[in-house]
């Protein structure tokens, strides 16, 4: 596995294996990689003949307030999975040389960000579009893949990519859970044990919204009513957000129609989880490959 | 002369060029073409093997009260220009195709983009920086070429590029001026002929401010007032700014010390120009280079 650190290095790389014919797939990540990670990778693996990971704890996306400094970090742990997972390129810019002095360009994309995790971290979408701009630019890829876990970034990139012209294809890849259906992500190493368990609150809400979809239940606020009074009961938990949206443009919802997002931020202790999960009217089951 | 209107044709037919090795200039235009045009698409023309050109007229870099709808337009004409200095692709997209429902992105380079137009046109830059980024994305230049009469545009697209990592090299293309030293402009058929007369202050208070920094005045003020006396002599006139400025940065200077910027917009009639000129200190003749 190729290790690049250089920006112009990445680039003139990429260029030179899509100039070979090469179909590239591309993989950003902020490191401290779980099974979610790789599982990504063993998509792109499957969809491309060169894969490329970022590892880079992008500063822009975190708030003033927010764990940017403290943030798991393990280049050498990361280095080997992404070896693990037959990953071609392992692309580990540093800070100064994405952002140089004098930066000041930022790409948005307005609606989208303004809902959900947009709400309750102001500029976190900024932060990521502008940054996965840049990775797109200096990877080239064809194809880009993302964790639906993050699905309020999948759909702001999506649009991203439509509205720029970039020309690739983002791969949305369903969200890897632990045995007991907590969502795979970095920050879950923050938790102690009681606050773990307490972490299960996100999933059990979703499936309770599940249930009360599957017996008939429409109304977007009785919903949303369920799911907080089941969080609440959960110790070290302050709830983010309950939403029941639409799952293309994130408008809240009243009535649920054919299909909805229902997405979750709780705060579990001082760790921030995500977690989301789609309510499709025809055939629950597809809900457990979303 | 190969003319395109689909983007996804446009973006194929680039990625082929790319492909099979060509090296590829883009010079993007919004019509109405004048000699300064031409010029353009011949510096691309020495650059490169392939030289694209787009004509589109953008509506987001247009302000509400602006002259959008009548901006001139002459498809025939400018396809003859075209051709007529050897460009091979003409990319002709129109607007709904180019801000298709739902779009929603924007691309901003904040400080630069604050100074002089900024400030009098608001939203102008991001207009162009967004649109810039969706025909880069499209034609897949290695080299684009822009005019230096339009200095902050050029400024702001070469933040833009440098930030974003779009690997294509900017190059800027000194004015071209009518035979009495009027900068040309699409624009300029707007004015009748009292106007096109007054018009010519724009140049006289540049040529005046160079005398005065030859003369070793380096009071930005000095020179300010001096340009601004000898525009209100011009009937028809209104100043929208006069600025001696910092050619990197923009920032206004108090003092000049090796070189500044000088660049003015003013209102002929309803029609509003621009122009500018570099002050170096160590060789004036350079500044008729710029």
């Amino acid at each position: 596995m190729e290790v690049i650190e250089s920006v112009s290095l990445m680039q003139a790389r990429s260029e030179e294996l899509r100039l070979a014919g090469h179909t590239l797939a591309f993989v950003p990540t902020m490191g401290f990689l779980h099974e979610g990670h790789l599982e990504l990778m063993r998509v792109a693996r499957s969809l491309a003949d060169r894969v490329i990971v970022s590892i880079f704890v992008n500063p822009t996306q975190f708030g003033p307030k927010e764990d940017f400094a403290k943030y798991p970090r393990d280049r050498e742990g990361d280095l080997a999975k992404v070896e693990g997972v037959s990953v071609d390129i392992c692309f580990l810019p540093d800070v100064s040389e994405m952002y140089p002095r004098g930066f000041q360009t930022t790409v948005s994309v307005r609606e989208l960000s303004g809902h959900l995790c947009g709400l309750s971290r102001p500029g976190h979408f900024d932060g990521v579009t502008t940054v996965v701009s840049k990775l797109f630019n200096i990877t080239k890829p064809h194809i880009a893949v993302f964790g639906q876990k993050d699905y309020q970034q999948l759909a702001v990139i999506s649009r991203m990519v439509t509205d720029t012209n970039m020309g690739i294809e983002i791969v949305g890849v369903p969200t890897v859970r632990e045995h007991d259906g907590l969502a795979m992500s970095s920050r879950n190493a923050y938790l102690n044990r009681d606050e773990r368990r307490s972490a299960l609150c996100l999933k059990k809400a979703m499936d309770l919204a599940a249930e009360m979809f599957a017996s008939g239940e429409r109304d977007a606020k009785i919903l949303k009513n369920a799911m907080e009074r089941l969080i609440v009961t959960h110790p070290y938990t302050s709830i983010d957000y309950v939403a029941v949206c639409d799952p293309v443009t994130l408008d809240d919802l009243d009535k649920v129609g054919e299909q909805a997002l229902v997405a979750l931020a709780v705060k579990v202790g001082r760790t921030r989880l995500i977690d989301n999960c789609l309510l499709k009217a025809r055939n629950l089951s597809e809900r457990r490959d979303l």
